[in-house]
Parts: C-alpha cells; sequence; structure tokens
C-alpha cells in the first residue's frame, strides 16, 4: 500500500525554539516513519511579511534546515525543500487565485487575526492577504492526505478544501486531493514569560541552537507563579511555565509529581524546580546542539540534502501541475501543437 | 543602437475586432520596425474573468494569432508568445504582491471601473484584484519601456512604475524597467449601435474574421443619425459611427469630404454612405481574410510561431528572474550551495 502523504514547514523567518519542537517537531519524527513527508522551507511565504529583508528570510533557511537535521529529521525519510524553488506552487497559486472571490480572502479567520497581532493595520501587503491561497498551493502540489496545524490554523485547511473542492467541480476532475487538517495533542509551549504563546517577536523562545549558557541564564529568568514569594509559602503548578516544560521534558514522571506536590504545599524553592528544568533541558538540547556543530562542519552534505530533497519536491509538483493544466484544457502545447 | 522594448497583447477571450485594429493592431505594424515589440496572448488575464471557461481561453489564443498575423503582424520582427507558457511571470507575481498593500490594489481606478462594467458585485475573482500586479510582471519581465494602452488602462502603467521604484528602492538594485505608457492616437471605434466603444460583450464588433456577407449585414444595420429619417433631411456626421468609420477606412479624404458636406446639408441617403463604407470595409478586410485562410490552411507553421515565440519570451523572462532574484539575494543555489 502506498503511504499516505503529509505535507508541513516551517516560514524561514528565524532559527526554531523549543515551542516549535513540541508543537510540531515531535510530530514530524513520528510521522516520518508511516508517511511519505515533505517538509517546505517556506521562504516565500516568509516574505509576504518579511519583503524588505529576504537576507534574514535565505539564511534562515539554513538555520531551519540545520534544526530539522539536528533533532533526527531523517532526509532518507522526509523530503526537505524550499519553496522559492518550485515554480510549480507559484502558477497554482495564480490558477487558484480565480476561483476565490476576493470577498471570501477579506474574511479569512486566521489571517484576520494574524493582521491584528502583527500590526498591518491598513498596511497589510497583497501577497500576506493572499497565503491561504498559496498555501492552498503548496498542499494541493504535493497531494497531501494530511496537515499538521495548530488549532489557530483550521481555516487555512478549510480554505484549501474549498479550493480543491471548486476546482474539481469547474473542471470536471478528481486531480486535486482533499487534505485533513491533523491536530497534534501539545499544540504549544507557553513562553518563558508566562505568555501562551513561545514567539521570537515576543522574546520569549529558547532555541534548539541556543548554547548551554544562554539556556542556562533563560532558565534561571523564568517566569513562576508571581505569588510564590518566600520558599515556604505554597505555589502554583498551573499555569506555572517551569511545570508545563517539566511535564514535556521532564523524564522521571514519579518524581516531577513528588516536586509538584512539594512545591504546592510550600518550602521548595523556585530554583530548585529550575534547576531540575535545566538539568532536563540540557540533556534533551545537548545532543541536538551537538549534532548541529557536526552538520555545521560539513555544510555541503546539508546543502546536498536540501538540493535533492527540492530536485524531488519540483518533480512532484511539476507533475501536479502538468495534471492541474490537463485539467483545465490547458496543457496548450499538446493541444494546439 | 539596441531598439527600445515595446509589450502589448490581448486578453484570449474571443476573435478581434475591428476596434482592437484601430486602438492596437494597427499601432503594432508601425511600432514592429523600430522596436523590439513583444505581444502577449493573454491566456491567464483571461482566465481571471473566465475561470470557468478554459476551453473558449484556449481555442481563443489559436484565433487571436491568426487576427495578428492576417492583419500583418510579422513574427520575424514582433515576438509573439502565450503567457501560460512563461512561469517567471507567476513566480514574478508572487515577489510583487508584497510590495503592494491590499488597500492600494482596492482603490485602482481601472479595476473599479471593471468590477461595475462586468457586474462582479461582492464577487470579484481574487485573482482579478490583483491583476495589475500581474501586468506589471508582465511588463518587467520583458524590461518594457513602452506599453501602448488606451487612456482608461493609465493607472495600470502608474501601478506598474510603482512597483518598479518600490522593488529597486527596497532591494537596491536598478534591474526593474520604469515602462512608459503611449497612447496611440485613434484610441477607440464606435460599435456599430453608436455606443462609445465596440466590445464583444455589447455585441457590436465587426470581426476581422467575420465573413464578407456578415459585415455586409452588420454595415446595413449599423446605427446612424436617428433624426436623419428623410433622405432630404439634414444629416449629423458626430457622433454617426458610420461616419467615423469613413474617417479611418475611406482612403479617399477629399470624396470624404464631399459626401459629409452633403449628409449635413441633406440630399444624401444612409444606404448611399453604408454603401460606401461597405466597400471600403470590404477593401481592408478581403486580404486580411484571404491571408487568414492560407493560414489556416497550415496551422503547423502557425503553432511552430507560437512556439518559437514562447520559446524566446520565456527565454527573455527567465533572465529577469534570475536577475530579480539575485538582487534579493534569492539566488539560494548560488548562495547556499
Amino acid at each position: 500500500m502506498t503511504k499516505k502523504i503529509v505535507l508541513t514547514g516551517d516560514r524561514t523567518s528565524g532559527p526554531l525554539h523549543l515551542g516549535h519542537y513540541v508543537g510540531s517537531l515531535a510530530n514530524r519524527l513520528k510521522l516520518q516513519d508511516d508517511y511519505q513527508q515533505f517538509i517546505m522551507l517556506a521562504d516565500m511565504q516568509a516574505l509576504t511579511d518579511h519583503a524588505s529583508e529576504p537576507d534574514r528570510i535565505v539564511k534562515s533557511i539554513l538555520e531551519v534546515a540545520l534544526d530539522y537535521l539536528a533533532v533526527g529529521i531523517d532526509p532518507k525519510k522526509s523530503t526537505i525543500f524550499i519553496q522559492s524553488l518550485i515554480p510549480a506552487l507559484s502558477e497554482l497559486t495564480m490558477y487558484y487565485l480565480n476561483l476565490i472571490t476576493w470577498n471570501r480572502l477579506k474574511h479569512n479567520p486566521t489571517v484576520k487575526a494574524e493582521i491584528v497581532q502583527k500590526g498591518f493595520g491598513e498596511n497589510v501587503p497583497a501577497g500576506f492577504m493572499i497565503y491561504p491561497i498559496s498555501q492552498a498551493a503548496d498542499i494541493t502540489a504535493f497531494k497531501a492526505n494530511i496537515v499538521p496545524v495548530g488549532d489557530d490554523q483550521l481555516p487555512m485547511i478549510e480554505q484549501t478544501v474549498e479550493i480543491v473542492r471548486k476546482f474539481n467541480r469547474t473542471y470536471n476532475t478528481s486531480v486535486l486531493i482533499e487534505p485533513e487538517a491533523m491536530i497534534p495533542a501539545i499544540a504549544r509551549l507557553p513562553g518563558i514569560d508566562g505568555q501562551a504563546k513561545m514567539s521570537k517577536t515576543l522574546n520569549n523562545a529558547i532555541y534548539l541552537s541556543d548554547p548551554a549558557d544562554i539556556v542556562a541564564k533563560k532558565v534561571k529568568g523564568m517566569y513562576t507563579d508571581p505569588n510564590h514569594l518566600r520558599v515556604e509559602d505554597p505555589g502554583k503548578v498551573e499555569g506555572n511555565p517551569v511545570f508545563t516544560y517539566l511535564d514535556v521534558f521532564y523524564p522521571d514522571k514519579k518524581k516531577l509529581q513528588e516536586l509538584k506536590e512539594h512545591y504546592q504545599r510550600g518550602g521548595l524553592g523556585d530554583s530548585i524546580v529550575k534547576k531540575e528544568l535545566l538539568e532536563a533541558l540540557q540533556a534533551f538540547l545537548d545532543p541536538v546542539r551537538k549534532k548541529r556543530e557536526e552538520l555545521k562542519k560539513d555544510l555541503k552534505e546539508v546543502m546536498k540534502i536540501l538540493k535533492e530533497g527540492s530536485d524531488k519536491a519540483n518533480a512532484f509538483a511539476e507533475n501536479t501541475l502538468k495534471e492541474v493544466k490537463q485539467a483545465m484544457h490547458l496543457d496548450i502545447m499538446h493541444r494546439l501543437f
């Protein structure tokens, strides 16, 4: 039986952090054995809201690729590719844009929320407004059955399904595949400042590539229970990011339970809990950092992986584009010549 | 000295009519000697408001190409090409979309007028709303210095100039060329019903491919001066489409002046004037029709012209895309590999 196809990826606007690991990379490590997984380094999508910073976008391509490989994404199992090297994605976007009304784009809930979050006001780049269509091109180009997303991204998958149905109905075909959203169990890690989301913009992230001393400093400065002023005071575990992180990274679940109870009844200082967390984090990050350093010594090999992945992805997407143009009777060379 | 570059073309949504000849084809015949002229069969642009009729669009590619060649566009001088065979145009569109705000697109006067004219209401396809950006991609891909347009299309050239400036400024380059609009002397031929514009939608056109008997029927039914009821009545020449057409197609300017004066003082019947017009039109259309019939007997040759033109245009546009990506530091293969 052929494996189902997964499309996933990241905008290349900076290095990846623990939030990415928990929310998506860990899931990809699981998926790569049972699915045909395409992982997209979304440089073109990153440009939709960073048009004036292409150097940052290009530099991040390599950083994110190193993050992937360092955590264990296996290029023999997963196809890692660069979006801007796949021209078919732009062409598909152009054809899909004719199937969706301007009005519909305006009311995409994810885009609306992001416009507020990014503070665009009236100055939203047109490229940003249409990125749901571009994403539909990405998903359908690879005939993805499954797209792992956070729950805030569900409207994007709905938009893709809508385009698939409209396309297949309009051109009387079944060439495009309806994707399904897959929402990972743990979707989100809070920031070290206690905010709901770890993010570069909020400056509250621990990066997979952070050196050990930086991680130590960040953990030491972490937000905890603000009412846990003296060691002997009872502390809160819920909403305390130190314990949320421990839930994910602490290997000894029994000991973690004891730590929580001790913290709740009082007598356990933040510094002790943070020390436990730091140890657990370093135990996780040490091999990732080590692998990353190794990879950086042989960047040629990393580049070869990206080149081969992009070539493979390009051939796949070109084939879909060919089928799409056939379905539209736009296979002009064949029809006219 | 290298020749300046002209980009021009037509949406392939149907055959061309006398209005196209007067408004643009005649101008192209003059330009092709002194300029490097690219003529685009704009099938992708035609799809922006005819997404559900690709067969009509594809069929029209050949019809319009036959019209071009029949009136005397010389493929040795002008490069005739098919838009959907040039992937770089889609890629350039994607990059330019990030440089223009959604708000700016909304307020494009040409697009606003066309939305009303086409009766889109709230259901404007997103592809139609962004077509000024796609047009900027067409113009800049061929580094056009000159773009012949009707005066209603001036905002499209302004939009392109805006994108060129924004791109060159943002990426500190001079790779994109600012185009200039060229407004032909006679921009518009009225319809046979007297409406300001000859158009397929208004069903008031005489096509370059109309057989002789159809042209005769259309001329016979032409709108004239509605107050010129009896032969002996004085008639109006201004706003009388029969005389507007005579101005363009009647070879004997002296005799035309006499006809006008006779018509104005009364005693000259519409049927006589229409007979003069019909003779002049057939004298113009006969060789065009003849050439068209010849070309249709050897469609392989026409297809070869389109293939060679598209190959040449593709190489040109790919080179521009390469320069654009270099300017953006997005020449990833070169930078990373």
